[in-house]
C-alpha cells in the first residue's frame, strides 16, 4: 500500500522537480484517493482498497503521502518523515513513524532507480545533482568561537525577514481571495498578469547590470557559457565576460540555488545583482503564491534567503572566514525557519540538501534563533494559510481564552443535544437525520433492567452512534416490527465491516415508506459503547488537548451534578466546535487575541 | 535551563567517550536532579530550580537529558532528538521537539568548542575524529539495482542475529539478577570475573592468529604501528608484518569501529580474525551488560554488527561492488535495528556517525528489514530490560487481552474507591492517608445547592485531590473550626504554587493533636476540578491509550448507569494499574500472551 504511494510520489518528482508545494499536494491527494478506495466517478474503484476506507487509515495514508512528497521534492527521506511529524500530522502515534519512514524509503529507492536509468541523459533535467541536490560537501567548514556573532546576526535578521514575509503574504492572499471570488475570468487574468510580469522581469532585469570579466584562472568552456545550466552566463555580454544576474535568473530554480550556494566563487556575484535578485524574488514570491497555479513555498524562500545570506556574507567579509556559499546556505535556513517555524525537519532537510554535516551545529543555532525571533511577531506561514483558507485544522495550542470557557458553557451555547433511544422508531431517526447536521448522536436507554444492586428504572448511556451508520441502517432497511434486541449474528449477516467503515451516504438519498416509518430499529449493535467523555466543568482548552492527542471527532459531555432531572449526557462536543473561529461565532464577545499573547 | 543540562552532558562526554549507556543515564540523572531542585541531602538545593519541580517539567527535562546524552556520545544532535522521540518519551508534545533540539544544539556547540580547544592534543583521546566519529564520506558509494539482494540479506540476517542477541541477553540478565541479589560480594566477584575474562581474551586471542605481511604500497610509518590508534598493529609480529586481530582488539572501541569501517582496506582483515572478533564480542556483549559497571548497548552491538557485516562482505565479494567497509556499516545498522527496533533515529545516528548521505537509501532499507524480521521474534531490547527491571513503564501497545477487560471490571477487582467530601474532617483525612496508599482521591459533595433547575440534594463530583496536597494541608495545619467554604485569597496566602507543585511529604511525618482531629478542612480550593474521566464500559486498552497520549496519572471512572444508589464515581484508575504485570496480579487467570500475538 505504502509502496504505491511512494512510487507514484517519486514518479511525479520526475515531472515537476523541486516544486515541493505541488508534490506534497500530489502525494497527499493520491493517498487520500487510495484511502477512499479510488476516485468515485470513473468506476475505477478498487475493491481491496476499501479496507483502508476508515478515518484512521486515511489520515495515516495522507501523512505518508505528504512525507513522500517532501522526500521526492528534496530527495530528503528523513526530512520528509520529520516534516510530516512536525508540520502535517495533528495526531501522531509511534507506528506512524516507521510507516512514513517506510514510504519515504520506497520513494528514495524509486528515485535512485530513475536517476540510474536517466544517467545516460535521456530524461532532460531530471536526475541532475544525483541524490543530493545542492551539494556543498566539498567545502571545508572552518569556523571558530568568534564566528558565532555573524551566525546569530543571520538568525535574527532571518527571523525578522521571515515574519515580514508572512505578514505581507497574509495581506496579499486576502487581496487575492477577493479577486478570485469574482469568477474564473478574474482568476485567469490574475495568473496571466503575474506570469507576464515574471517573464518581463526575468528577461529584462539582467540588462540593468554591468558585465563582469571572467576570472582568467577559469577555463573558457566554464566562463562564459550559454548552456542551460552552470555558472557564468554570457547573456548580452561580449566574449570573456559574463552577466551575473542572468546566471541567477535565467536558469531553473534548482540551478539558481546551486549557483548561489556555490562556494569558492566569492567574486562571482556583484552585491547590486544580488540585491536586485533578492528584491525580485521577494516580490515574485509574494505575488505568485495564491494565484491559480501550483506553486511552492520552499524554493522561493530558499532563493530569497540565499541571496540575503550571500549579501550578508559580502558585507561581513572582513569579520569572518565563513565562505559566502555557506552564508547563502545559512541565510536560506534562517528565512525558512523565520517563515515556517520548523526546527528539526528543516535542519534535516538542509542536511540532506547540502550534504555537509559539519555545517550542522551552526545550522541548528540559526534555525532556533530565527524561529524564536519569528514566533515573537506572528504565527507560521502554514497556520496563516490554513486560517485564510478556512480549513478545519485543529491548532496545536489552545487560545488563551479557551481556558476561561468550560465545555458545558460551549454545549449550552449550541443547539440542545439530540439523543436517541437504544431501540428507536424509524420515524424519529429520519426526522433527526433530516433536521440536524450532527455527525454523532448519544444513545440512551431509559428504564433498563440494570445490573444487580441498582434500582429498577435506571438510565443507561449506551454510547454514541454515527450519522453514517444511521444512514446505512435506513438504506439497508434493517427494520423490525416489534421492539426487541437483535442478536449479534443478525447484524453480522446484514452489514460487513467494510460497509460500516465507510463514511458516505446522505439522508436525502434514502426513501422510507410510511409503513416503514412505524417500525423499529435496534441501534445497540451499531453503537460505539465506549465513547470518550469529559465532565462539563472541563475547560475547552483541556478538551482540545484530548481531541488533538487522541484524534477524536466526538466527545460526550457528562454532568458534574447527579440528581433527578439531570440527563446522563448534557452535550456533545465535536472537533468542528473547537476550530477557533467556530467558537468565536458562538461567543462573539470573546475576541481573538493577538498572536503575541498566544501561549506556547 | 536546558543549556545547563546540555553543557554538563557535553562535558561528561569528555570523560567517557563513546559509552552511550552511561551518558544517556548521566544526562537523564542530571536533568532529574535539576527537576527536583537539586539533590536533597547536601544542602545544595537551588531555590529557583524549584520552579521546575512538577511532573511535566521534570519529564521534559529528563527527555532533554537523554537526548543530550545520545548527542554527546555520538556527536549526533538530530539523532539524539529522534532517539528521545522514538525510544525515551512515553508522552510526546510538539513543544518538546524544539526543546530537545535546543538542548542538543547547545551540547553540540559545547562539544565543538572543546574539540577546538583540544585541537592541540592536550586532552588525550578526546576530540579525535572531530564532530564526525566514523567518517566514511570519502568512499564513492556505487551501487546498482542488483545490489539490492546483498542489502536484503544483510537486513534479514541482522534481524535474526539481533533478536537472538535479545533472547540470550534476557536469559543472562535473569541469571545476573539472581547472582546480584545475593549481596555485594557476589556483585563484586561477578564484575571481577567478567573483567578478568575480558582482559585475558583481549590480550590472549591475538596470539592465535597468524601475522600478515604489510602491503608494500603502504608507508613504513603506517604499517606496522605500535601507536595507541591507527590500523595495522604490530603486536607480536616481526617488522613488516601486522596482527589484524590485535588491530581490532587492542584499541579503544572508537578506534576499533573506525578500523573495521575503514574502506579501501579490503585485504586487511582475515575472515578468521573477524570471526574470532565477532564471537568474542558476542560473548562479551552478552556478559558485560548487567554487571555492576556502567556499560552501553550501542558500541558492543555496532562492533558485533560491523564484524558480521565485513565477514558477509568478504563472502559476497564476487557478487557485488559494495566496499567491505560499507558492508561493515550496514551490518552494524542491521544488528542495531534487529536488537533495538528503532528506525528513523538509528538512520539519523548512522548518518551523523558516518557522514555519508549516499548510503542513506540502503541504510533505510536495511533498518526496515532488520526491524521487521526482529519484531516477528521478540520485543526490543529496551522493552526486555524495562520489563526485567520492573520499571513502571507504560507500554506503547496494549496487550491483546486488555481489550477484553473493561475499566469497570478492573476497578471492581481493586479495593473499593475511597472518596472524600468537599469539607472533610481532619480525622477522616488522616485515617484515609494512613490506611491507603492511593495518590489521588475523588472529592464528592453531597446535598449541595445545585444550579437552577435541579432538585435540591444533588451530588456533585467536585474533582480529584492529590495525596501530596492533603499532606501539605495537614503539615501547614490549614484547619478551621466550623464547616465553611474558604475564600480564594486565604488559600493563596497559605500555599505558594511552588509548594503545591512539590510531590513529596509523608503522612508519617505529620503530627495532629486530638483537638485538631475534630476540625474541618475545605478541600475545594485544592481540588483539580477537571479530572479526566472514562465510562466504566471502556476497555482497558482504550483507557491505556488515554494514559499514554495525555501523560495521565489518574482517571476517574464514571458509571454507565444512572439511578438511585449508583455513586457518581465508581472507581479510580491509575497509571500504575495499567502496567501489565500489575493487572496480571489482579487477574491471575489472564495469561501474558507471547510477543508474537502482540498487536501493533
Amino acid at each position: 500500500m505504502l509502496q504505491i504511494i511512494g512510487s507514484i510520489g517519486a514518479v511525479s518528482a520526475g515531472l515537476d522537480l523541486g516544486k515541493e508545494g505541488p508534490l506534497v499536494h500530489i502525494g497527499s491527494c493520491i493517498a487520500s484517493l487510495l484511502g477512499q478506495g479510488g476516485p468515485d466517478n470513473h468506476r475505477i474503484k478498487w475493491r481491496w482498497l476499501r479496507y483502508f476506507n476508515n478515518d484512521r487509515d486515511r489520515r495515516d495514508l495522507i501523512t505518508c503521502g505528504a512525507a513522500s512528497g517532501v522526500c521526492a521534492a528534496f530527495r530528503a527521506p528523513v526530512g520528509g518523515v520529520l516534516f510530516a511529524l512536525e508540520e502535517v500530522a495533528t495526531w501522531w502515534r509511534s507506528a506512524l513513524l516507521w510507516r512514513t519512514f517506510f514510504s519515504t524509503a520506497i520513494v528514495v529507492m524509486v528515485l535512485r532507480t530513475f536517476i540510474e536509468i536517466c544517467n545516460a541523459g535521456g530524461c532532460g533535467l531530471f536526475g541532475k545533482g544525483g541524490l543530493i541536490m545542492f551539494d556543498v560537501s566539498t567545502v571545508t567548514v572552518t569556523y571558530h568561537m568568534m564566528d558565532i556573532i555573524p551566525v546569530v546576526v543571520i538568525g535574527i535578521i532571518g527571523g525578522v525577514l521571515g515574519s515580514l514575509y508572512n505578514f505581507f503574504l497574509h495581506k496579499i492572499l486576502r487581496l487575492y481571495n477577493l479577486i478570485n471570488q469574482k469568477g474564473k475570468v478574474h482568476k485567469l487574468l490574475l495568473s496571466l498578469s503575474v506570469s507576464l510580469f515574471t517573464s518581463a522581469c526575468l528577461y529584462g532585469l539582467p540588462f540593468l547590470v554591468e558585465c563582469t570579466p571572467c576570472d582568467s584562472s577559469l577555463a573558457e568552456s566554464v566562463c562564459p557559457t550559454n548552456e542551460g545550466s552552470g555558472n557564468f552566463k554570457q547573456f548580452n555580454c561580449p566574449d570573456g565576460h559574463y552577466n551575473d544576474l542572468a546566471t541567477l535568473l535565467l536558469a531553473t530554480n534548482d540551478d539558481a540555488v546551486r549557483n548561489i550556494f556555490s562556494t569558492t566563487t566569492s567574486a562571482e556575484y556583484h552585491p547590486i545583482s544580488l540585491l536586485i535578485f533578492f528584491a525580485l524574488y521577494c516580490i515574485l514570491g509574494l505575488f505568485t503564491f495564491g494565484i491559480a497555479v501550483p506553486t511552492g513555498l520552499f524554493l522561493p524562500i530558499i532563493l530569497m534567503g540565499s541571496a540575503y545570506g550571500r549579501m550578508l556574507g559580502i558585507a561581513m567579509k572582513s569579520y569572518t572566514n565563513i565562505d559566502q556559499g555557506l552564508f547563502a546556505v545559512l541565510g536560506a535556513a534562517s528565512l525558512m525557519a523565520g517563515s515556517m517555524r520548523m526546527t528539526v525537519s528543516l535542519c534535516v532537510i538542509f542536511l540532506e540538501l547540502t550534504n555537509n554535516l559539519l555545517l550542522l551545529p551552526i545550522t541548528m543555532i540559526v534555525l532556533l534563533i530565527a524561529k524564536t525571533v519569528g514566533d515573537s511577531f506572528n504565527p507560521s506561514i502554514y497556520e496563516i494559510i490554513l486560517h485564510l483558507k478556512g480549513l478545519p485544522f485543529l491548532d496545536a495550542h489552545p487560545e488563551p481564552w479557551m481556558r476561561n470557557l468550560t465545555v458545558g458553557e460551549l454545549a449550552d451555547a449550541k443547539l440542545p443535544v439530540v439523543t436517541l433511544r437504544g431501540i428507536e422508531t424509524v420515524e424519529r431517526i429520519v426526522e433527526v437525520l433530516r433536521n440536524t447536521t450532527h455527525n454523532g448522536f448519544p444513545v440512551i436507554d431509559d428504564g433498563v433492567v440494570p445490573p444487580v444492586g441498582l434500582a429498577v428504572g435506571a438510565t443507561e448511556v449506551h454510547g454514541l452512534i454515527l450519522r453514517a451508520h444511521l444512514v446505512h441502517v435506513l438504506k439497508k432497511k434493517w427494520f423490525q416490527r416489534e421492539k426487541r434486541r437483535t442478536e449479534e449474528w443478525e447484524v453480522r449477516e446484514k452489514f460487513t465491516w467494510v460497509e460500516l467503515a465507510e463514511r458516505e451516504g446522505k439522508i436525502e438519498e434514502v426513501a422510507v415508506t410510511s409503513e416503514e416509518m412505524e417500525m423499529y430499529v435496534d441501534l445497540h449493535p451499531l453503537t460505539n459503547t465506549t465513547p470518550y467523555t469529559v465532565m462539563e466543568s472541563m475547560s475547552v482548552a483541556k478538551a482540545m488537548v484530548l481531541f488533538r492527542q487522541l484524534g477524536l471527532r466526538h466527545l460526550l459531555i457528562v454532568p458534574k451534578y447527579e440528581a433527578a432531572g439531570v440527563p446522563p449526557v448534557v452535550g456533545i462536543l465535536t472537533r468542528q466546535d473547537l476550530i477557533a473561529y467556530n467558537i468565536l461565532n458562538a461567543f462573539p464577545h470573546l475576541t481573538k487575541p493577538t498572536s503575541r499573547e498566544k501561549g506556547n
